[in-house]
Parts: structure tokens; C-alpha cells; sequence
């Protein structure tokens, strides 16, 4: 019993800081009134009311009338995919009112495994926000079509599991866990016997197989595409984790499910899933998500509660965080605005100020970072042009090849066949009909593996570009015109331990860097975005139209999206889940 | 990973019974629809389109359009307050569609201890009823002033705590947590500690007080008594158990938060805390609160969350309770009426049909009970008529008396000075003024305590009556006009291990046996009912006008309810806390 917060509670003792002279958003009664907040040590104690907690050294911050709300809390985040490290990461989100992420971290964990998840994860407690782990459940996630430097197998997973930071298993996916698969199926038994929850990753789940996933026990899903999807969830009693992040833009369509077929939203939270540097710079975080669900229709509370005290819910935290109320940790937001002009200005996390007029009071600082987070980017040897070349058993004629084509405004391949150019024995890219060499090369120092395929979509005229981020066995995949410049794009990533490039004609003409895992940026995020910007100029300077090409390229070595990918292991048919040969006939 | 739960729900095994062609009620998406529900072993594996799921041997209930809801669920109730063994106290709440309780049986704590209560619940595991447990968290309740047979210490709380029915720590009082009572706060630790929650008894906690306790971490509270405290708790974070029992009705005045006051209802929950034979047999239980619920304005599917969704919500239990959807418990119910006409006729408990067409379908029938739970009533010896007097110096005269007299329609009862006539040394009882004797006698053969005073409220001219149920002590508690009927009515309570009677010049006019703990009878309910109205006959023919009249004589010993009681130490000062003699003054 905390006689501490008890004795500030009742007034006997002074509260450490208080919030005065603002309207509360009371996400349980889902009002909003005049009132304030008072904090004693880490936890609010008083809500409304709160002049009687005042005493000679409390902290009084003076509302002006502004809004004061809980903080933000993220169901489900993928922090690498704004490629900041994690100080940096938490500096900007909480700068838009995040003080809470459910943090799945299956990227740090596929190039480096679970020690790496726990090193960023203790680099986080050193920040204001607050960061519960979500435990990967498929690692890696196509085992016999790429290599992958971390493995979770069920006893990691349940190691990890046991962490008391650990709030779930994360991404179940709904046809693996149909299909009985044993590892996973362990995993969830750990879980459960943990008492730790289960979050879906169920696309395009529904009736039967969504009946299953539930009887299964996963309690919530971020896969709704559209406002069917999100009836079907709702009714089916899985927590609906609506999700708006740059990847995938659901949220209008899913809120349609509450605005125009009235569904009771208290099982639906707004989730971001991925976050690229970019737009949390330009946009923000939940806040943006909450005025685009206003504006979609949304009551502001109603959108409140979504980033709040439902999200909470989903993990039953929701008597921890997630209100402001007696006993909850401090983290309150002062805001201004009901509708789509709603902004945060201050933010307190644990009863620390934060962020004070939009602005880190702790800002951001370049940190140190344990060994196993660096020089994660190892090549067996260096690479050279010929690694790169398709050959075929003739000196010339023509080769009849399997292509994967991307949509325009999707990372999705379909497959294409083309006639391409047989010279001195190898396979020719055609510019003309937007043919051109991609790869992926290991780099964990395991195997050497170069994956060639022949990539359509990105029409670059000249040059190459490569990733060391590639979803999701981060193996450096580069795509060009020119098998010099491909090699030195993978050479030079290499020797900067990772990162993104754009190289023409034997010149690097921008690189950044991404040394903690091959994966992530020392720099503060708005000095990422900055220069992520200026390499997409690069990209878009060599011919392509693709708005954000790399994300594009690091979806390509997905061996689990329809219907191609390039992994270091080769060209992979995804719908047969094989590794397949591009070169489909010749021709003298 | 239930993978005969997943094949089920995914068709591939056909379900063990399908309900069809009936009206869903879903709590999640607040709608009702055109469906069915299916069932595998003890869970639903599919909802809505549940065709797919019937095979040859499936087990078909044709709803005929009826409506198809969860099962009710009882977040805090004290089942002794039915006077029913377990048994029979099962039978009847199924039968008006409850298939859950939260149960706090405090009241056989106090006269046998855990192990009693433990040997309950074991009765209990052969109804269709699923009981949790809900530790008391005070007994005996006023340590000093009263005698009890069991004690509840921090140990005995940890150990029934850490029973996996154990679902919380029951009847957090407010003025004790503030006080910072020490075992109270060892109880709460282990609480905390092991997961459990706290359920707040906090009557006219506001403000502070109320923030002081929500600090400490209770998460409930059942003592709304009206519109201002609902939204008190409300706006607090607390969850609102709004109390619709026979010993207070305080349903209608709570829902005004909701109706007139717009506020959210998310958490809002319907509870019973006591439910008396009569009023079940007559009225119902949970059904019957949701009429009044609906009649007082509510929609009829938010009212069905607060009987079902929200209740297992209060306990972290919506993953397996409260809701139709695959994965939850098989509690089903089929009914008619979305407003005051609701009644329910067929009820699933756990997967079985136990009630169809508003019969049990395993009836209740007499059980034998653990050697703890009987012989229970020990008078230290046989009491005579003079135990009962109280004597003074003198012979005659007169004496001011501090009588207590309780109110028409609550048994709270105030101090009145009334003089009555001395005699033989003796005080002496006046009918004229309606002051009575009134008596408290140990039972658990301990001591042999008489606790006396004087008795004003109840207008009996004739006669004594009896009871073995006496809040919250449970010793043998007698009202009567003269000495002889007051010790007859005692010694045959004790001859009969427990139970109510009303004598009358020598003779027993009706007794109704309650042999279980001296609280409980082995009838069926609606015999109980009979007798219990039988027995209410014959003291409203003695002349008292109070339509419970054991009801209210079974609170005159409670030491907490102001402004005075009689327990078996004594007359009882409620607001001091202290033993005082009800004689102020003599005068010759």
C-alpha cells in the first residue's frame, strides 16, 4: 500500500507538481471540464479538483485553459522503421505526445537477436518514454529462403517473454498459426502460460479463419485493410488496432466501421505500426493520427480514448497508464485544439516536464551503444562485378526471363516475362523496358550468398542503390544499371557499417549512414529526414518516380509478399515459397 | 495452442451444439443481428454465420428468432443473503440467466473461517454456476465489539488470495484504508503482489478521499447511492458496480450519470451485493435488473454490456467471460424482449444446457455438506430468562434510557432517551413507548456473552423473535417483550443449529431451520420463500409493521451502521466505537 501517494492524495501532504486551470479530457466518463491534475512523485494523485494538494514547493503549471489529456500510448510500433536510434526515436515521439509504445522489435532481433533487442531496449529506459516489448514470434521470418544474423526460436521467445517489460507475443500470423506450426504454436503456450497477450497479424482473416485466430487466443489485430475488416474484428472480439502509419494509411477506412455502421468503438485503438523518419518530422505521430480520425468524423474524445485509454486496454494496463486518475503513472499532456488544429505543447512523462512548449526540456544527445548494436555489417569478402552477373551457357542471342515488376504505389511485385539481351555470356539489363539487375548479398559474415533476380518498376536510367535495410533478413539488397556501381554501392555500405547509398557512374553521390545495426542513425531525426530527402533527390535525379524509393527496395527481399522477391538465396516465388531460376528460355 | 478448439472453429471438426436462426446480442460492437453461436466442448468456436460448423452429430437449438446474449455475470454478491445452501442458490440465479458470480461470503467467514468458505466453493464446483472467489478483507469487522468464529487475519487473506478462483480482495472499506489500518494494508500488498484486484466498499468517499483511494490502487466500488456519486467514481476511474439488490436499490438513481448526464457507461457494471430468497424467487436476479435498468432509459444492449462485457472486464476476465465470441467460455443465454418484457428461457453453462424453457435441467436437490459447514451453534450454556435482564441499584423507580430506534424503511438506527419503569430491580421493557429488549447471545461457544439494550422501531406487543443470521458477528440476536419467550426462542435456535423463529407465550409460532453455518437453509428456494413469508407473517401478526423484519433485525448488531447495535459485548456507541451502558440515569 503506497502511503506516500495516499497521504498526497488526501491533501496531507503537498503534491510535487500541479497542473491548474485547464479543461481535463476524462477518457472513462468521456467528458471534458475545468479542473487540473496533481502529481505526486511518479503518479497522479488528484484529477479535477486539485487546489487542496497545493503546497509551498509544489510545482504549479498554470493551463491556461488548454486542454490536458493522457499521454499517447502505441499498441504497436516498429521504432527501427524511422531508422533513429532510440534516444532519438523517443525524442521525437514525445514531442508529439507519445509517452507509451508497445515496441515490436523482430528487425534489431533478425540482424542481431535478442541480446540486440535488450541493449536498445535498456538504451530506452534512458529516455522519458516509456517502452513495453512486444516479442517477435518469427524470426526469421522465412527460414529456408534467406539468411538472417538473430534467430528466435521458442526458447528465446521465451526468455524473452519472461522480461516484465514483455506485454506480448507479436505478430502472429494468421496463416502460420492456422497451418500448426510448431514453434509458434510453443511460443503461444509460453505466452499464455505467462499470461502475457497475443497480437495478430491477420490480413485478409475473416469467418472461419478469423474464428480460429480467436479460439487460438490472439486478442488483437492491426491488418484491417478496410471498414469490412474492422466490422468483422470488432464482432469477432479481437481489439482492433486501427492503424495509420507510413507503410499503410487504414484509419479513415477502419473509423467508418464507428461512423457510418455505428459500432461501439471501445474495443478499437489507433496504432502506427511503422513510422518513417520523414513523416514523423513532417507530420508527427498519434497526434497526426488524431486529427486525421477527427476529421474522418471521430468525436475528439472518442479519438482520445483511442490513443489512450483503449490501446491500454488491449494489454490490460489500463489501470497503470492510459487516464488521468488517481494512481495512474504522470504522463499528461497539455494541448490545444478539439479538432483537426489539435497540438501538443507540453508533455510529462513519469511526473518529469518533458517537453515544454513543443520543445525537448532532455533533448536528444548521441549515445554510446553496446558492442553487439555495431559492426553488424560483415561481408565474407569483398564483392566484385561478376558476383552480380545472371550467366547463361551462350555467348549472345536473347534470354527469356521471369521479371518482378513493383506497383507504382505499393511494394508489391508481379511477375512479368521479358526479353533481355545475352552478352559475352551474361544477361543484360534493358533500360529501355525498365529491366534492371537487383541483389541481395549476405552480410553477416555467414555464407557470401548474392541473390540476382531482374527488378521492373524503378526505372533508374544510370547508377546504382542499395540498402542495408531488407525486410526482413536485413541482408544489403542494391539494384542497378551497371554491375560496378552495384558493387561499389554493397562495398562502400559495407565499409560504413550499413546504411543507404546512391552511386552513379563510379561515384558515390550521397550516402547515410546506419552503423547501429545496419539499421539505424545516430542523428537527431530531424537531421535524418533531412538528409533521407536529399538521398531520394539522388534517386529521383537517376530517372526513378517512385516516391519513397529505399522503402520500396527493402520490401523487395520480403519472401513473404506476393509474388516475387530477391533474397541472398535467390529469386523467390512467394506463392510457392521456392527459390526459382529468373532465366525461363534461351534463345541464339 | 488449443488445436481442437481451432479445428472446430475452423470447420474442419463439426461443433459439439449449434444454436441457430436467433438474434445476436454483441457486446463489442454494441449490435444485435441475424446468427447463431457455436460451441466446441466447453467454448464458442464460431458466432454469427455458424453453419459451417454444424456436422452429424451436432447438437441443434433452433432460436425461433430469439435473442442470443451472453451469460450474466454478478460481480459482487454475498450468496449467504439468500439464506440458500450453494446448491440452491445456483439452481435459481441460472434459471434467471446468471452463469457467473464474484462472491464474497464474508458472512461464512465469520462463523467457520476459511475452511468453510473453502468447503462452499467446493459445493459449488458441482452446480453449473461458475463462483469466483472474492476474499473478504475484514472479518471479523469490528474486532473489538463483537465476538465471531472466524478470523480473517493477513495470512488467511494470502492463502485464500492465492486460490486460482481468487479474483480480488472483497470490501475495501474506506475509512480503514485511510486509516491506514495495518493488516488491511498487509492484505492489499499480497493483493497487489499476486495480481488480484481490490473492490472498494467506499460509501460517501468524494474528493480527497476518494482520490486516496483510488491511489492505494482499488479499482471498484459498489456504494453508489446516487447520481452524484456514480459520477464521482466514474470520473474517478473507479469502476461503478451500480447496486441493485433487496437490501438497496440505488440502480436507477446511478444510471441518471449515463441518461441524463451523458456520461460513458464503459465502466459501468450491474451488481446484486445482497440478494434475499424472496426477491429472487418473486423478482429475479440479474434479468430483473436489467428491466429496471432499460425501463429507466437505458438502451437494452448497453444494459446487457453492464450485466456481462463490463462486469468481466472489472476482473481482467473479458478474454474468457462477458461476451459472445470465439474463444469465451460457452455461457449462452436465449431470451426475448429488448425491454422490460426481457426474460430468458433457455441458459448454456460451460457448454451444457442447465435451464431450458425456464426449468433446471439438474434441479437442485439436498447435498451433503463438510462437518465445517453444520453443528456450528454453541451456546456456552443453555440461556435463561434472567440472562437477558438488565439489573440495576434499586429496586424500583425509573431509568433513563439511551434507546436506539431504528428507521421505517433502512435499519439505521438513532438514539432516543426514553424512560422506562424499574421493577424488582430490573429495567423494564414499555410497549406503550415501543422500547423492547434486545439481546445479542454468543454462539460459537466461546464466552457466553449477553450483549443488552433497548429496542425501539419494531412495535412487537407480544412475543420475541430470533435469528442466527446477525451482521456481521452472526451470533444469536432476540428482540423480544418478555424474558421467558426471548430464552426460548434462543435455546431452541441453538437446538436447531441455527435458524429464525418467532415465539409467542411459551410457543413457538414458526421457525424456519438454517443449519448450514446457522445461515443457510437445505431448501430449494422457492420453498425458503414460502417459509420465510410465513415467518414474516406471524411477526407482522405480533404487530410490527417493518415488511423485512429479519432483515432489519440481522443489522441491528452491525457496529459499523450508525448510530448504535447491540452485539454480543454489548450496547454498542457506533460513532465512538464503544461499549457504553444504555443506562444514563436512575431516578427512584
Amino acid at each position: 500500500m503506497d502511503k506516500t501517494l495516499m497521504a498526497a492524495a488526501l491533501g496531507a501532504t503537498p503534491a510535487d507538481l500541479a497542473i491548474t486551470n485547464g479543461r481535463v479530457v476524462n477518457v472513462y466518463s468521456k467528458e471534458i471540464y475545468p479542473g487540473g491534475v496533481a502529481v505526486s512523485g511518479t503518479n497522479i494523485v488528484a484529477v479535477g479538483d486539485v487546489d487542496y494538494c497545493i503546497g509551498e514547493n509544489t510545482e504549479v503549471i498554470n493551463a491556461q485553459g488548454r486542454l490536458i489529456l493522457p499521454g499517447f500510448i502505441d499498441g504497436h510500433i516498429h521504432p527501427e522503421s524511422a531508422n533513429l536510434s532510440i534516444g532519438a526515436f523517443a525524442d521525437i515521439v514525445l514531442r508529439h505526445g507519445t509517452t507509451t509504445v508497445m515496441a515490436d522489435m523482430h528487425e534489431v532481433g533478425v540482424v542481431a537477436g535478442l541480446e540486440a533487442i535488450e541493449a536498445v531496449l535498456e538504451e530506452g529506459k534512458q529516455t522519458d518514454l516509456k517502452i513495453y516489448f512486444v516479442v517477435p514470434s518469427h524470426v526469421p521470418f522465412s527460414p529456408g529462403l534467406e539468411t538472417s544474423g538473430g534467430l528466435f526460436d521458442s526458447k528465446t521467445i521465451e526468455q524473452a517473454l519472461s522480461r516484465e517489460d514483455a506485454v506480448g507475443l507479436s505478430e502472429i500470423v494468421g496463416p502460420y498459426l492456422l497451418s500448426g506450426d510448431e514453434e509458434l504454436g510453443k511460443a503461444i503456450d509460453s505466452a499464455k502460460k505467462m499470461g502475457k497477450s497475443l497480437q495478430g497479424h491477420l490480413p485478409e482473416m475473416k469467418g472461419p479463419a478469423m474464428n480460429a485466430c480467436m479460439a487460438a487466443g490472439v486478442s488483437t489485430d492491426h491488418e484491417s485493410l478496410g471498414t469490412e475488416d474492422a466490422i468483422e474484428r470488432i464482432r469477432a472480439g479481437a481489439h482492433l488496432m486501427m492503424r495509420e502509419g507510413s507503410a499503410a494509411r487504414n484509419l479513415s477506412e477502419c473509423l467508418k466501421a464507428i461512423t457510418e455502421e455505428g459500432l461501439d468503438p471501445g474495443t478499437s485503438s489507433i496504432v502506427t505500426d511503422d513510422l518513417h523518419t520523414i513523416d514523423a518530422v513532417d507530420r508527427g505521430h498519434l497526434d497526426d493520427s488524431l486529427r486525421t480520425a477527427v476529421k474522418s468524423g471521430i468525436d475528439f474524445v472518442t479519438a482520445v480514448q483511442m490513443v489512450t485509454l483503449n490501446a491500454a486496454r488491449a494489454f490490460n494496463l489500463d489501470r497503470e497508464i492510459g487516464s488521468l486518475a488517481p494512481g495512474r503513472r504522470a504522463d499528461i499532456l497539455l494541448a490545444e485544439g478539439t479538432n483537426e488544429s489539435f497540438h501538443v505543447d507540453t508533455v510529462i512523462s513519469d511526473g518529469r516536464i518533458a517537453v515544454k512548449e513543443g520543445k525537448s526540456l532532455r533533448p536528444y544527445t548521441k549515445t554510446s551503444h553496446a558492442p553487439v548494436l555495431l559492426n553488424t555489417v560483415k561481408l565474407q569478402k569483398e564483392v566484385v562485378p561478376e558476383d552480380f552477373m545472371i550467366r547463361v551457357p551462350q555467348e549472345s542471342g536473347t534470354a527469356r526471363v521471369q521479371l518482378m515488376r513493383t506497383l507504382d504505389w505499393i511494394p508489391i511485385t508481379y511477375g512479368e516475362e521479358v526479353t533481355l539481351p545475352v552478352q559475352d555470356g551474361v544477361v543484360r539489363a534493358d533500360l529501355e523496358q525498365d529491366a534492371l539487375y537487383i541483389a541481395q548479398v549476405e552480410r553477416y559474415g555467414k555464407n557470401g550468398n548474392v541473390g540476382k533476380a531482374f527488378m521492373g518498376g524503378f526505372n533508374l536510367k544510370s547508377g546504382a542503390i542499395a540498402s542495408s535495410i531488407g525486410h526482413d533478413n536485413h541482408n544489403i539488397i542494391v539494384l542497378g544499371t551497371h554491375f560496378e556501381d552495384m558493387a561499389l554501392a554493397v562495398n562502400r555500405l559495407a565499409e560504413i557499417q550499413g546504411g543507404q547509398i546512391v552511386v552513379d557512374q563510379g561515384k558515390v553521390l550521397k550516402e547515410v549512414p546506419l552503423p547501429i545495426l545496419g539499421l539505424l542513425s545516430d542523428l537527431p531525426a530531424e537531421e535524418l529526414s533531412a538528409e533521407k530527402k536529399e538521398l531520394v533527390r539522388h534517386v529521383h535525379e537517376l530517372g526513378s518516380k517512385i516516391p519513397i524509393p529505399f522503402m520500396f527496395l527493402s520490401f523487395i527481399c520480403l519472401a513473404a509478399i506476393p509474388e516475387y522477391a530477391v533474397t541472398d538465396r535467390g529469386f523467390i516465388d512467394v506463392m510457392k515459397q521456392k527459390i526459382i531460376d529468373p532465366i525461363l528460355e534461351l534463345s541464339s
